[in-house]
């Protein structure tokens, strides 16, 4: 959207500008956590974001940021540079925005003078700083600190919120003060998401398949494909009424092509999904894991309850583990070489008899970054599967990168097994 | 700083902005790391970093972030919106800016088909856009993936870097390409900085350690204290001349005063610290995990290398795993619980004799969330150690939170047998 167009619609329309204020965030010692969670909020209050800024403790610098949110949308917030220090000036730059002065609010000054009398100690200096206030801004009152909100809006509607930079004072004043004023302005259905998760399947198909069916879909929900290491995540939105049972048929259209391939919602995760279909079906399962380290055992065990269907594993680093602690065969050992089908189905086999589950998974493969070879190269990965009659292998060709072939083996070796659950 | 006090002084001084695209970020579904990344980067060189403005997929929102990036600074760094759908137009945006066009770029494109070709998959929908550059900028290879960098000088000396959002990509291109140009152009001094990293102390006792010794260091030298989960980073910071020498003295009374709890420098970790003792010493070690679920073996098998010392371990998460594969007392288990100093004890020797190991280490713990007693909370864990002629353990007693306990856990097991190794 070109913002000088949005400049005569910006006052009617709803639209949300973050301003994060701090040096700190500018040399990149620590995240703009504070945007992120504005960003979230406003989406969730049907407020689309068009920009979110940072700038040091500068009051030119602040101005200005605030000046240029105004031009791009209704509603301006903005963290940081609220505390006692001469280096907080966003009081200053709101108050140079606006053209009026700042003023010492002594409902504030007693309420921090309170504050520190309640936990004993003395009032800091810089607390007239706190409580000073721009001619013209209202007072969102801190249940977490001493800075408070500050709220203004001009005769055009524009609006500007200031909060401090504490992030858990920030969000206190955000869902006290904020949230309810925004809901009164806006008066809009609020914005539904639902994000489905996919793994084993890449970015293009699952973009083809879903387009086969996007004829089915209700044509006001926007599809969006996020791809991440952990597989790629469509992400259904919609507006306005019905959202729920919009979203439900559209999730029915997606899930019916894309069938085993999805595997959750939103927050879920693909070992929680592993580890509900194994609790269901009261099986136990032991993991046999050579290049991924303990990295499947760590993520099957990161589900709370997790104890009640992993048994436990084994982390087979050398062939000397692999052969007496999974009872792999030396010969097979010898001819096909540790990364290969019938080691993995083995391992699988070993793990599962040593340990007594249901059920086996193994990981073998090279993780580099050395120890490829021309034949197997660095990212060959076998991974095993058995029960207790049947056992099943599928080879991955990963990169070169050693964590992610860690992660990515990890998610295959998982996403296996689910898919074998699924189908039997 | 006022923004248009700097427009005249821009071009010469090499100030930075960032710009991120992605609608991700402004519905707060992610955090902005690469931001993060090229601030602290950039801080690195020198080169202060103005602003940093997050805008949508969208042509003109993330051409006037570039306009606006070029009007506060030298140099404008943009990432994201580079990948091959129809979303991402940060390429159109920067032909827009310098009224330019697009053109398939023969080069880059045979590069894409050759990746493919290399893993055996066809080239996807979408290539060309990826090979497409804008007249006027040059290309940056990319090492780990498909979409180049691109690299513009204006004859006003303005220049604009885009970079893939994909971060792994995105951090390659800016290392191989973008920091020994930024390099040439600065020939300032830069900033040098190093953190020192510890484990197994608190931040107060670490400050109050360092503060006894401030009196040895460069009065120039700051230092700042960044905690985390993993343990508490010392940071050195120092401006001028001779600067590596004047931070290798600082560090020395730092680590004179800390001793073993200094782990490390920089990038350093402490898997990479205790493997680096292991194998100095050529000695094995093999890992018995309960309430860790793997996280000790998967940190010590992130390290390149680590098959030379890894033997490999088992995770013990129900109790018949623990008699029947670490030869584990019946008895023992009965009397004092799975939790307890002897059965840790019995884990770290079980697990070595069985792997055949030259060291043995363990953890036995509750994770939580639920599991715990009133003698023995979620969060408690008891570590041991066995080698060939000595026992030990150590009790930890941490919160409620299963995530932090797994990680806090499995960082005490590393850290608990460097410190034995170091004093052996």
């Amino acid at each position: 959207m070109d913002a000088t167009k949005l400049e005569g619609s910006a006052v009617t329309k709803l639209i949300a500008s973050i301003v994060t204020v701090g040096e700190e965030l500018l040399i990149g010692q620590v995240l703009d956590t504070n945007a992120a969670y504005l960003a979230a909020e406003l989406t969730r209050l049907g407020v689309p974001v068009m920009r979110s800024l940072t700038v040091g403790d500068d009051k030119e610098a602040i101005r200005g940021a605030l000046d240029e949110g105004m031009r791009h949308g209704r509603l301006t917030l903005l963290t940081g540079g609220l505390g006692p220090t001469p280096d907080d000036v966003s009081r200053e730059a709101a108050a140079a925005l606006i053209g009026s002065h700042l003023r010492v609010d002594t409902t504030v000054l007693a309420a921090i003078k309170r504050r520190f009398a309640l936990f004993g100690r003395d009032v800091p200096a810089g607390s007239e700083r706190v409580a000073s206030v721009p001619d013209g801004f209202e007072v969102l009152s801190n249940s977490k600190g001493t800075a408070p909100g500050l709220w203004y809006q001009g005769e055009n509607g524009s609006i500007v919120v200031l909060l401090p930079g504490v992030p858990h004072e920030m969000k206190a004043i955000f869902s006290e003060h904020v949230i309810p004023r925004i809901r009164a302005l806006s008066g809009r259905t609020a914005i539904a998401q639902r994000t489905l998760q996919t793994a084993g399947i890449g970015e293009t198909e699952v973009q083809r398949k879903v387009e086969a069916v996007s004829h089915l879909l209700d044509p006001d929900i926007i599809v969006a494909y996020l791809p991440r290491l952990h597989g790629v995540r469509i992400r259904l939105t919609v507006t306005g009424k019905e959202a729920s049972n919009r979203l439900d048929a559209a999730e029915r259209h997606v899930r019916a092509k894309l069938g085993a391939a999805v595997y959750g919602c939103d927050n879920d995760t693909l070992e929680g999904a592993l580890g509900g279909l194994l609790k269901r079906r009261s099986l136990t399962v032991a993991v046999a894991e050579s290049c991924t380290g303990g990295l499947v055992l760590h993520k099957l065990t990161n589900v709370a309850g997790a104890s009640s269907y992993v048994a436990g594993g084994v982390v087979a680093y050398s062939n000397m583990v692999k052969q007496y602690q999974l009872s792999v065969d030396s010969r097979v050992l010898k001819q096909f070489g540790a990364v290969s089908e019938p080691v993995a189905i083995q391992m699988a086999e070993g793990v599962r008899a040593r340990l007594g589950s249901d059920l086996g998974l193994s990981v073998t493969g090279i993780a580099g970054p050395s120890g490829g070879t021309e034949e197997k190269p660095v990212g060959t990965v076998w991974i095993g599967y058995a029960d207790d009659h049947d056992t099943r292998a599928i080879k991955h060709q990963f990169g070169r990168d050693r964590q992610r072939n860690k992660d990515k083996s990890a998610i295959a070796a998982l996403n296996f097994m689910r898919q074998i659950l699924l189908q039997s």
